[in-house]
């Protein structure tokens, strides 16, 4: 069975880690990933508040960034309760765990993103993922601890594990990981950028943003990654053709 | 709306109790009541964990015991990991909340009971309730922690609340408070003593609660409890007149 790996960015408190380790264990989990740890990593008080749940935080792998830590996932759910301007589908921690499971059983790595305690996750990391998860938090008292959050999530992950529902019917090739995903990002972001697309530059941020988003939605597979890739090589090799040609015929005018 | 009392039986840490008001105010909840707190009430720690969801410690009550605490309630679930002998129905906190839903449309006092960190509940207290919400942990790590227990009912309760069912059909009167159970079980077991039931003497405590559990799972109605305890008066006072019968005979002789 596939089990979703559960990534913090940039927590604070060795303690919280330690209580998300524990209640990763009560709910069958146990592949734990932090970027970017405050006080960096290992920390004991993680382990005093583990209660035990010690196999998890041996196993932490520690990343730079998000983009690193989601590489090798397929689907990855970005939990937060604060969508802003992204356009990616918002759906509650029970479809998550639906659509996670589904992906798992089709033989695919997932994974579920959790912010910071205080500052939340970055549109930029958000952008990179599947979907974003909110948790029906009363607005009137919106700061839920970050072990609850994963709780949760975890929760019902499990509930659907043991109800255990025949694997939906899956057609078509899977989607890509993203890995792939962000490669062809970068390569796109990269010839526009050559093409002078970021204009003016302080807009590239929400520029590729918005971009990611947009052909994020699509869940692209292996081969249509390629072959977007191919559209964007050929696209700007057009480009540098076209230049050369101009440059061509004004030398010999 | 009738919402959700959360009572909390000899909790040991005011920090739990805190994170405990935190998710509760989350979740949209804000009655909680104590039965003998530990290390008493009020403390300054739950205050510092509660992150600001004052409102629902200062609305605490104390009580001194499981049966006070749920006496004015009329369906009250325990959670607890461990069902053990008891005889009670044992339900997700997904079908929890939905029949706590139903019965809060329908105008009836709620609440989930929760034990303390190390000992949890007593079966004595479990058999007072009208079911066992049973989380689904994972056995091989299975110690999760108070405030998460609170967390994943808060959260089912406020999902159901959220998506908003129409409230199902409910026919004939509802169920009595505890309040009303409870004195026609010790009315009951007052007469059963009186009549050398409880034998050996030792027994009664188990016996009792058989009875409770027996008697509890058919929900009797206001009127219901007033027939039974016709019943158990009209038996104990026929079993009284036979005796003064065979007396009076006797010294007839």
């Amino acid at each position: 069975m596939i089990l979703p790996v559960i990534i913090l960015d940039r927590s604070q408190l060795a303690d919280n880690i330690g209580a998300v380790a524990r209640v990763m264990a009560n709910f069958g989990l146990d592949r734990l990933r932090l970027v970017s740890p405050r006080d960096g990593w290992p920390q004991d008080r993680a382990w005093a508040t583990a209660s035990g749940a010690d196999w998890v935080l041996e196993g932490v792998e520690v990343f730079d960034s998000v983009s690193a830590a989601i590489a090798d996932l397929t689907t990855v759910f970005a939990t937060t309760a604060r969508p802003r301007e992204t356009r990616l589908p918002v759906i509650t921690p029970r479809e998550a765990s639906r659509r996670l499971y589904d992906d798992a059983q089709a033989g695919r790595a997932i994974g579920l993103l959790f912010g910071g305690e205080r500052a939340g996750l970055e549109t930029t990391d958000i952008a990179l993922c599947q979907g974003i998860v909110t948790i029906p938090i009363d607005p009137k008292h919106h700061s839920l601890n970050l072990a609850q959050a994963v709780a949760i999530n975890a929760y019902e992950w499990r509930t659907n594990v043991l109800d255990a529902p025949p694997p939906r019917f899956k057609e078509g090739d899977p989607p890509a990981s993203n890995e792939l995903l962000l490669g062809m990002y970068e390569h796109l972001e990269r010839e526009l950028d050559a093409a002078g697309f970021f204009h003016p530059p302080e807009k590239f941020r929400s520029m590729s943003q918005n971009l990611r988003v947009m052909l994020g939605r699509s869940r692209f597979t292996e081969q249509e990654v390629a072959t977007m890739r191919g559209v964007v090589a050929a696209l700007s090799k057009g480009r540098g053709q076209k230049l050369a040609k101009m440059v061509a015929e004004k030398s010999r005018e």
